[in-house]
């Protein structure tokens, strides 16, 4: 395939991303989204990929949608044009969530806008000490629900804070970030590619499977209540007792030995 | 309208509430609850005003019902009085919620019960560092779950926080609320006014119309699944894109403007 | 009854529930868990106690369940094995949700796996700064979805850290629970059965049937819209206001005096 950002699998397993339009900060364009879209959905059955990692090149991890290739696009459209724009951001944010494997999102510098909603859409956020994130549409004259972000953010920081970014547009630096549980870690800038390597190295181990079940199950609880959710808990990990891995962890910690997991 | 607490509309768009009895700490009456009630629904079709700010004159912001004007009064009344009561109680904060304009609540002092409730019943709260915020409830022998608190206060600080709270009745200061996410900034007691005015008017300066949809948004998401919520997102954010605002943004910037937003 | 751990109930009305194997950290076994079901359904109707304290013997509070007793024996089930073993570990988690009593963890020490989730299932938690806590499910190859974890972690610290702790399975210290909210006080070691009592006996003193109305609220408005919420809420809180305890305090207040609340 041919992105328009790069792409790249290692042997470790770990797909890397890398939003490549350093000039303008990594802003998305039309095909960026249709190709984010068509990758996230591909992944699902790409047995080569166990974790995907997404940043940007250069100094910043994404500006969000291009102003001019796409803001000044958009006019020229329809209504009917209009919702299959927005139908396509939100198809990259679907197929990012139903992704049976984990994603992390490494912030190097500004994340904004759509940018923002690509990391808040990821299940792992490491920041650079000098990332900051803002979900600036209302200064665009946008609403903040853009992709999917008033159904997130809401469940990552709470629905003060929610509000406060998603109506005020302001930015807030990586520590703030971290304070509010939207990055998970800061780390100084020149250790983030280590810092994401490191944890993607430790989820590339697996257990794959038993992974890509918490992360369905953490999606899917959202809307359940507790004896539901107990019930479905008790049929996942019932599954997982069964599974291989499970097994392999017991027969090495005889050993006293670290499991090597085949995600079956 | 005659009202049992200060309302002024200025200019600007910004419309203050003032609860107004700081010889009682601003407590609450039968009919401060039903203006607020029928001032909060009258509010969503009042062109006028683009944002609320809510707050106490005096040394505090409110202590809650007023314990002998309300909790004397209510010992007389039967069950259908009782449900009354409270129903009309939940009427406020229905109202500030289904209100399609930001409301801030500025944490002048004592915050407590439903006092507490309608801060958290806004959108946004700002908070002295003299502000206390208690909800005592069962200090008074009665449920934490009083006007949606319930509801509202585990998604904003999360539920063992919350629990704390609701089931201890216990005071926290200003500073602890600001680390729980439950005010989102705490300033010196003598800045508070200028720093609420200062939110209100970035916020009356709109886009007003795309604010509306984000809290519209906020509240409706809380109860989609991820995959409903883009496609509300989609559709929500087509308008967006085809609405004056956001046209006057794209013309702005190319001239290197700040936007004028019409909330059309 | 005969427990595989110790059960006391003083006459302040507080249980106490000490895991009681120090030689393994307290890991929890079939019988331990049938136990703890069986316990935790029978509170509902006892109302000779009226708050509950878990906590650890020696130094730690649970490691979870026990690798040899537990792991070794279930290779050794069919499928309806695995499954009513899953079922009856939620069953604990069920009944410690829906027991309308306040539920008071109290870590002493490493907080692991299923202790974890007994931790995250009870209503407040105290730590000692010496507690550690790991939901390290993915490490021995199983889900994190696990007894209903990955239903009630993202509700009480945020989707992002739960994701982190319940895909990587690391361990993290007292302090950082605190921050993150998952605990909600951290003392010194030594102080920490004071502090626990402390919090139980105020909780004790009641008022015990608004407590309950409390809990029941918070479990129950997770899945209501705000409209459905208010009008649950005014319901709820219309019985209380016809409570005696609602009386009792005012009859107290008038008299400056504390309540002696009944839970009637």
């Amino acid at each position: 395939m041919n992105y328009d950002f790069l792409y790249e699998v290692g042997e470790d397993g770990i797909a890397h991303i890398t939003l490549n339009r350093p000039e303008v900060m990594n802003a998305l364009t039309f095909d960026i989204y249709a190709q984010l879209r068509d990758l996230f959905a591909g992944l699902r059955g790409d047995d080569e990929v166990r974790v995907v990692v997404l940043t940007g090149a250069g100094e910043h991890f994404c500006s969000g949608g291009d102003v001019h290739g796409i803001i000044g696009e958009l006019f020229k459209r329809d209504m009917k044009g209009h919702l299959e724009f927005t139908r396509m951001t939100g198809a990259v944010v679907q197929h990012m969530r139903l992704l049976d494997k984990p994603i992390i999102a490494s912030l190097n510098g500004m994340t904004a806008g759509a940018g923002a909603v690509l990391a808040l859409a990821s299940d792992l956020r490491l920041a650079s000490e000098k990332a900051r994130i803002a979900f600036l549409f209302s200064r665009v004259g946008l609403t903040g629900a853009d992709m999917g972000a008033a159904h997130m953010l809401p469940r990552v920081i709470g629905m003060g804070r929610a509000t406060e970014l998603l109506m005020l547009g302001d930015t807030i630096d990586a520590t703030t970030a971290e304070r509010y549980g939207l990055v998970n870690r800061v780390v100084p800038h020149e250790e983030l590619r280590e810092a994401t390597l490191q944890w993607a190295r430790k989820l590339a181990q697996g257990p794959g499977f038993a992974l890509s079940m918490t992360k369905h199950m953490l999606n899917a609880e959202q809307h359940m209540d507790i004896v539901s959710a107990l019930e479905a808990e008790a049929q996942a990990q019932a599954l997982m007792l069964m599974g291989e891995d499970h097994r392999l962890f017991y027969e090495a910690a005889k050993d006293k030995q670290k499991p090597k997991f085949t995600d079956r």
